[in-house]
């Protein structure tokens, strides 16, 4: 109870800061003279607390924290329609929008970092074949949810609803596989692969999808030859950028290690990612395909010259950054869920059904395990969570507009927040009774002794 | 030569991003579709490429790497002039202007960790008496200058003016120091005391000055009552802030050692930040007031709970913060030096006249050495170099309006960034000869032989 002090007393100062806030967010010359920075300076504290208060619950009830940001966001968003509206600046501050946009490319980039591109090519055939069944299967169910229950909507929101289901979150699962110790093990390694080759996928199919957009909005349809030229763009500006990337940039950075003036390894990572990024929207691509290329090619490079002089590694540089934008990214998504669509019961219904097909969806990963004697269910349950990249794509969505009106509409962008939320509260307890049955039945003796916990309610995963 | 090639063909880069994002940034509706953040891609990799090459021709001619920055800034600034508009989006952009004013208030903050409030005191009357008169003396030369040069200006922006000319900056001086290998030297610790205590000063004369302009654009008048008002909230703030926050931080950040969640040292340290700037906006002060309070404060706070979780220390998650969002304060600073207003005489000679003000300003620091066999010119020579406050508080100024008309007008701009630009070129030569000449008086040994560069010429200062 004595812990719960600070909590409130913290809740009390949102609650303050937002109704002496909200005027000032207003009107532009009350006593500050700060300028356009100060609202954005009340958001950010907002948000940052919220983050590390809602990441801090739902680490403690065993979930990522991201999930605590996504749902501290929904709660500090519904404040309105309680009747208190000092938080409502925080839904259309240009900078806020901003922030949270370079956060999305920092968390990209710091994926293509994580990501290898030697290893992905060498965990052989399963990852490929579990990736690519776990990306076409939730695709179709996902069209086919939103075509059965929104037919007023057109084909190509329908097919961005599908792709919103199509990406595995490498960061939540490899978060669990983490916690229970089994990182090593080749249930894992497999997951691993097909979540980054995932990724790819996703990425690929959502240039894809924008591109049509884009096409039909000017007046064009939806073409074979269109459609194929849009998936080689994408794959040639992947496979360009690594080559051609991996090639300059080892180049540049031994240049770089003979300047003498500081910071420059992080300023040149950030401009490798942020021209990256520009070039791929410049080209009809989402921003975050050259920030994932940008990631995989400066992972390739050696910092040896440069490592004499600087004690950093990249990624020391940009977890920090990442560390204050991140969080915006998701506290703002949480922020734009229109929790009064939940009061359509057909919202509730689509959301559950959606959250159904992208769980089956994943199921059929089982199929892609080559190697026999793996725990098959468990590489499957480990594809399931979905996490940034489905917001990801739908906020891009949210954005996008199809003959003058938004491809995910506010109900749609909710339900796949309830999708992306139970997909990744699903898997950490489902995922420790299948690896647990899968120990047992090789008779294995668990690494770290993962005992199925009673009191969560086995559930009903395929 | 050789190493000319990379230079020139990140130019003709500059250029072609230029050239090619001018319409992105211009028209929302292109080929891509990443919303407001795409040019502030493209302006952030052109300012934190400018910054490096910036930073570092200037390092290796023996000069801060921040002038570089200003200096290119004004460079990539002045294309317009020639008649290539790509770059003119950089100087209107809310978005990096956001970046930029949370580039300058993380500087700030850095500047209040790295000030100690208990060595701040313990420097003695010295300090205190070098600081009071090297900003009583730049104040009212600036202010003479302005009232004589230029006559149509009303008071208020006489006032502003010589507010730009006090505060002496710490960075540049301990950089030069430090190269020198004078850090421990008495009289280096002299003029580092005087400079954080000069950077106080400069803050409570900022605060008057804007709180005054605010009073009377709102129809009131410059009331010796309503300054002694002004003085007192921003002195009741700094201390308030150190008290109750010095209080308060420490519990807050005994009770987050407990949290699970990662990055809570960052997110608290930013709050706090972000927390006193707004504070400062809201009851009339600069927001850099705010940000340098909470410096002071969490330079205090023991991290001993937190120490056993996160292996890092404060600095060192907001240094890369600062290494990407400081740069582009200076850089967007040097963008907006409108270089065709030196085509007026008038302001060349504004200029020059109001740097000579900044120069023998400090001069008079000489007298408030107390200890006997000091090397009084060195410390005054030290206290020379203006750097990023003045162009902090000229920012502020253009921003601020008295009866709709900009305080610190463009022409009276371009000859404030001038003044700073004078004054930090000036100080690295200068004070190796000065503190050369103290040594050979003494007969003491130079700890590290600086010798004078034969090639620089001497520096009539006072």
């Amino acid at each position: 109870m004595r812990k719960a002090i600070p909590a409130l007393a913290i809740l009390g100062l949102f609650l303050a800061l937002g109704a002496w806030g909200a005027p000032a967010a207003e009107t532009t010359d009350g006593a500050g003279h700060g300028g356009p920075v100060v609202p954005v300076l009340l958001g950010l504290i907002v948000i940052l607390l919220a983050a590390k208060i809602g990441g801090e619950l739902f680490e403690r009830m065993g979930q990522p924290a991201v999930l605590g940001e996504l749902v501290f966001g929904m709660t500090l968003g519904s404040l309105g329609l309680l009747g208190f509206g000092g938080l409502e600046f925080l839904k259309t501050s240009v900078g806020l929008e901003i922030l949270a946009q370079l956060g999305v490319i920092l968390l990209l980039f710091q994926v293509g970092l994580e990501s290898n591109v030697g290893e992905m090519l060498s965990v052989g055939w399963s990852s490929l074949l579990v990736a690519v069944l776990g990306v076409i299967a939730p695709f179709f169910l996902g069209w086919g949810v939103s075509a059965w229950l929104l037919p007023g909507e057109e084909t190509l929101a329908h097919i961005f609803i599908g792709a919103t289901l199509c990406a595995t979150s490498v960061g939540i699962t490899a978060r669990v596989l983490a916690d229970l110790g089994k990182l090593s093990a080749r249930e894992s390694k497999i997951v691993l692969g097909a979540a980054v080759i995932d990724d790819v996928l996703g990425l690929v199919i959502l240039s894809v999808v924008s591109g049509t957009i884009a096409a039909s909005n000017s007046g064009g349809s939806l073409d074979t030859l269109d459609t194929l030229a849009i998936i080689g763009k994408a794959i040639a500006f992947l496979v360009g950028a690594l080559l051609i990337g991996g090639w300059l940039s080892r180049r540049v950075f031994r240049l770089a290690g003979l300047l003498r003036v500081k910071g420059i390894l992080l300023a040149l990572a950030l401009s490798a990612c942020f021209l990256l990024s520009w070039i791929a929207d410049r080209i009809g691509l989402a921003t975050i395909v050259g920030a994932f290329a940008a990631g995989l090619i400066l992972d390739g490079v050696e910092f040896r010259d440069l490592g004499e002089k600087t004690k950093h590694h990249i990624e020391e540089l940009i977890n920090p950054i990442g560390g204050f934008l991140v969080p915006v990214f998701f506290v703002l998504m949480g922020l734009r869920v229109d929790l009064s669509t939940f009061g359509q019961t057909s919202v509730l219904g689509f959301a559950a059904l959606l959250s159904v097909a992208a769980v089956l969806g994943k199921m059929i990963c089982a199929a892609g395990v080559l190697e026999r004697g793996l725990d098959r269910l468990s590489v499957a349950v480990g594809m399931v969570p979905r996490g940034e990249v489905g917001l990801i794509f739908a906020g891009i969505g949210a954005q996008l507009t199809l003959h003058g009106r938004a491809v995910i509409t506010p109900p749609v962008f909710a339900a796949v927040v309830v999708m992306v939320i139970v997909t990744t509260l699903v898997t950490p307890p489902a995922l420790k009774i299948t690896l647990a049955r899968g120990d047992r039945k090789r008779g294995r003796v668990p690494e770290t002794a993962p005992v199925p916990e009673p009191e969560r309610p086995a559930l009903p995963l395929g």
